[in-house]
Order: structure tokens, then sequence, then C-alpha cells
């Protein structure tokens, strides 16, 4: 039996056009039975957020960057035309227009169709983001697990 | 008789710097006798655009959209120092005096090179975009059409 | 005796953060036995600059660029929450605090390791930058040695 085919994904960007371009190509992906594993660092980590406001131990600049990054998928803005977040209202707009499937929607697909989520433990360090903000059931790793994983993937992309 | 190797891109940037490095790599890419695939999704569908203004029929969201992108590679914006657009003319400036090689240009001779250009059909419906309004003789295709190329790919990029 | 593993990266952009998050992958490929280049084009030039001034012989435009563009790793703003320049120096804060590794000491790390870096001539010529801006014992190269490594690799990024 040959082995199942690998994407790995890179999400280091927080706007929210870019992480549904990623979450469209692992669903894509898991969808065309391949493993897929999307490896959350720097802004992207801000996709894994919970929404609501989570109280956790923490330094003046950690609060500080908490406060300034967007808690979750659904607050985070778009890469280009973003007019001071009118623009991803737009486009959440179009996309319930067009009975598209919004971010946080991709992301609970991606979970039911096992795609590995993990968070960059390096990064969360960084950014003074804690486990308990984040999504429940995702994993935790470092650049050498991603790297294992990637080394073995058909499709790496950094995004 | 060994196989082709293959490059894919996806263009998923509207920025002329950017859509540059992608065409760049897919031209070499191809002068090296790959197989090549640049896949234009969100804004990077811009780059695709034709220079004249087609009358199609959208919604109001749609010619919203419509009239703040750029139409073509032409009139794209830059990554960094965009400086409300004079940032283009000085790098087109540059490129001149170098003899260096501008965006449509660029798009031209891929096309010569047999690159295939396609057009993500889901961004283009959820951006408002017409196929009257893209160049002739592109393709159309989605996400599974993308990665069935992709995981035969032995350069895949996200740009 | 299998080949070694080998990983490409293309740094394009300027962002601290982003290059960051390359150097961190390259130093974890080297680590992990990896064949590691990053190939540096357009604004990723700029992670390759010497910080002192270097007077070399320039048009009125190559001196426009080369004064507009940070000199070196160390100068270089994030791609979100850039705060006209005080995001780095609270990143650069936290770094410090956490015992982290600053973007130039990861660059020093990544030479010691052996990672080739290498800066596309191409760009460097279309920004007007001169080798003896750059650090020394670098590679120069163009589009087609970067698709040599990057078709033999396993891990290829852009970044």
């Amino acid at each position: 039996m040959p082995d199942k085919k690998k994407t790995t994904i890179v999400l280091f960007s927080g706007d929210y056009d870019k992480a549904m371009a990623a979450y469209i190509i692992a669903n894509g992906a898991a969808a065309y039975d391949h493993e897929v594993t999307i490896f959350h660092t720097f802004w992207g980590l801000n996709a894994l957020r919970k929404e609501e406001k989570i109280s956790a131990q923490k330094s003046f600049m950690e609060k500080m960057f908490g406060k300034m990054m967007p808690r979750g998928a659904d607050r985070m803005g778009l890469s280009k035309m973003n007019f001071a977040g009118f623009g991803p209202k737009m486009i959440k707009g179009i996309i319930k227009k067009h009975n598209a499937i919004s971010l946080p929607q991709l992301i609970e697909m991606a979970r039911e169709q096992d795609v590995k989520l993990v968070a960059c433990t390096m990064t969360m360090d960084l950014l003074g983001l804690k486990k308990e903000e984040l999504l429940d059931g995702i994993e935790y790793a470092g650049v050498a697990a991603y790297l294992a994983d990637a080394e073995k993937g058909h499709v790496n992309l950094f995004i």
C-alpha cells in the first residue's frame, strides 16, 4: 500500500484572507486524502485564539501584545483593502451571499477532517500566548516537528 | 524517458513586485524545461485582468470590488515602498533603464513558454470577477486541480 | 549512503519577523542535517546589507532606493504592528527577555552551520545594491541556480 501524500502549511500570516487560502488548501488536500498539517506561527497563531477573553498570568508586554492581536479567526483583518476593518465585513457579507464558507467554518471543517493543527511553542512564548487562550484539542510543537513533517511532504507551503 | 519536472506557484498576492518574482521563477522554470502552473487566487487574479474596462452583469458589491482592484498587471502596487503609487513608477523606470523585463512582458513570455495560467474560480466568484474581464486563453479551475498538479510538483510555492 | 535532504528558502520579504521565520526554519533544517540555501531576492536582500554606510558608485535612483531601504537585519520593520518602528523594538525587547535569538544572531548561526546564503544578482541590479554593501562571504546567483537547488529540494518555501 503506498504511503499517503502529505501536505504541510506554515501559517505565518494573521490576515483573514491568507488564513482562508491556507485552510481552503488544507481542506482540499484532506478531501484529496492527504495527511495535512498546519503549523501556526507568529501572527498565524491568532487564528487559533478563543474568542472569549481568557485571563492568564502575563507580563505587561505580553498583556499589551495580547490586547493588540485579534482574538480568533473571525476578528482578523485583510492583507489588502482592509479599510480599517471594513474590508473583512465586506468579504464576510460576500461569503454569506455566495453560500461560501467563512474562516471559522473552514477551521471547524479542517478539524473534522483530522487536519493536524499545531501551535508553534516558540512564537507562543515570544508573543505571550498561553495554551488556555488557544482552541482545545490542538497540538503544540516546535520547528523540529514541523521539519520532520515537511521533509516527507509533497506540498509544502509558507503562507 | 524520465518525467518532466514540475513547478507550481499559487499567486495569492496582488503586489507588482511579488507577481514579478512569481513570473520570473515561472519563466526560469519553463526555460529549465519544467512544466509550470501559476494558480491565481484572491488578489493575484488582478494580474490576469484585461486593462480595458469590461462591462459585466454585477451586483453592487461586485462592482465596488471591481473598481477598487487594479485592472491588470501594469496597475498593481508594490508590497513595500508603494508611496501611494509612486513606488511602482520608480520600479518601472528602473526596469526600463536596466533593460529588464516588466510584469506585463513577463506574463507574455510565460504564455509563449506554455506556462499554464489558471484563474481560481472560487475566488473569482468571491471577488465578482467574470471570465470576460480576464485575459483570453487562460484556464479556469479550483483547488482540487491545483492539488493534483502540486502533489506531483518538485517546486511548489505560495507567493 | 542516501543523499542529504535539501531545504531551500526564497526570502523575498524585508520584514524582520518574516526573516526571523526564514532563518529559524533554515537553522532548524541545518541542525536536522539538511543542505540549506536561502536565496535573498527583492527586499530580502536587506537582511544581507552591512550596517555601516558603504560608498559605492550609484545613479540618483539607486542612491534613493539605497537610502530608503534598511541597512541590515537589525533595522528591518515588522510585517504587522510595526507602529512606525516601535514594533521591532518591542519584539527585540521580548527576544532579549526570553533569551531568544535575534535576527542578526540567527544569520550568524546560519553561517556557522554552513547555510548557503545567496544574493539574487538580478534584483541587486534592479535595486542598485552593490556587492561591497552586502555581507562578506555570501554567494551571488540568479534564478537558474535557485531552481537547480529547489528542484532537488524536499522543503521549498517562499517567504
